[in-house]
């Protein structure tokens, strides 16, 4: 049997990592990681610079793979992911069987939370039960939250992310390319590479958007979506020229009263 | 000019805190303790035992204040949150007044995340805007995130909270009493004192449901909605009267299909 840890290890901020986390660093034998071409590197840097910092013995490995990149544009983002998955899941199965040997522990390390818009959990499942007939695939898992992004943005904004007893939607920019949702008060955006909020045309709504929240880099703009998107749009295109990739997401909602505190 | 903490300490498992909230902790002189009456005295003693645990001084002291209690069942939930609000403004003032000194760091510690279903972000920043003109509430906030319950509880099903490419809604057992939201395709549901899913008569629904996640006490159901309904209430009456008190939240989401992987 081997042993797979799927780890959130936060959005960018390296204190934002849980002690449950840090505990489950020092368990594993082997990191995976999915190398995404050298404009993403500093994401694979974080993760071993985390475990520079918080693992407390030096006889940890790392194995790389390149990791399969989505297309993004096609018309059926279910058939993409799934595809996607369906490469990553061979990436992983490959590094779990070769890579580890029985009675270790492996870890995937997942920016922000692995249960929010991440699919590490669906391919490890998946494999899980895969190795029930294939040996060498045989494991248990085990999942660690971790602060998303969604948390850090509302954290340094100071901004509850719902209003007092109303719902949030968490959702991703293709779902709100159709406009602010009807039913929704509050909608926190991630994965959204169009910037979908300069094209939402409506008066009522504010915006609290960030950028590489929680790291040196941090960029932090809210106030009326109409004053404040083109500006958000200038950054974001600027940052993103150059730092090579962006992470940001943003939450708006209803300006529909002044909230009572 | 006095600062005052907003820590996160996450749902109830005392490795899911952050090291940023474990660095902000070790910073506070004061800790501010609303006490609800003895049936929640165990979430006032977690608060404690997490300062012993985490802090590395004894410098630091608690202030304690009797909490005002939510009158639950009044038609107009705004307006009894923001009456509850006020009352607890009242407190958080007085303790702000007479128990910091300028110069000093206070703290409130919020279960699972301050962003989420939580009004000691409001109430704060009410508190400053009225310290811009009254000396002895003249302060800084900041916010440190924490891992919500609605994390734990996913971490521990190891569900996804979102299908792919999906939303998810965040919500309450007040808004989940007019029936499952059309336009949903997941929903985590908070504060549901009357266990609303029960009523809930949908055959194309699963249920995720914990409560005491991550402590000794957890316990977790997972089904179709409404073959585990009846089990989950019975157990949830079982534990409210044995404890005095439940912590629970749970996922409903629309069995589509099975997931690709």
């Amino acid at each position: 049997m081997k042993t797979i840890l799927i780890i959130g290890i936060g959005a960018g901020d390296p204190e934002q990592i849980t002690m449950q986390a840090v505990n489950a660093l020092n368990r594993v034998d082997v990191f995976f990681l999915l190398d995404k071409g050298v404009a993403k590197d500093p994401l694979v840097a974080f993760r071993q610079s985390l475990c520079e910092r918080y693992i407390t013995h030096r006889r940890y490995r790392f194995a790389h793979a390149p990791s399969p990149e989505l297309v993004i544009g096609t018309p059926d983002l279910q058939a993409t992911v799934a595809a996607l998955n369906r490469d990553k899941q061979a990436v992983y199965e490959s590094l779990i069987a070769s890579e580890l040997a029985p009675g270790e522990c492996g870890a995937f390390l997942v920016w922000g939370d692995p249960t929010l818009y991440d699919s590490t959990l669906r391919i490890v499942d998946a494999i899980a039960l895969k190795g029930r007939t294939v040996a060498e695939l045989a494991l248990e898992y085990e999942v660690i939250p971790g602060i998303s992004s969604v948390q850090a943005l509302a954290a340094r904004h100071r901004v509850p992310l719902n209003q007092i007893g109303e719902p949030v939607e968490i959702t991703t920019g293709r779902k709100i390319a159709g406009g602010f949702p009807e039913h929704a008060d509050t909608v926190v955006v991630m994965l959204d590479a169009n910037g979908e909020y300069q094209r939402i045309d409506r008066d009522d709504l504010e915006i609290f958007w960030g950028a590489y929240v929680g790291t040196p880099d941090e960029v932090l703009v809210a106030g009326k979506l109409k004053e404040v998107a083109p500006e958000i749009e200038r950054i974001r295109t600027e940052a993103r020229a150059r730092n090579g990739w962006i992470m940001d997401s943003y939450l708006m909602r209803k300006v529909t009263r002044k909230d009572e505190g």
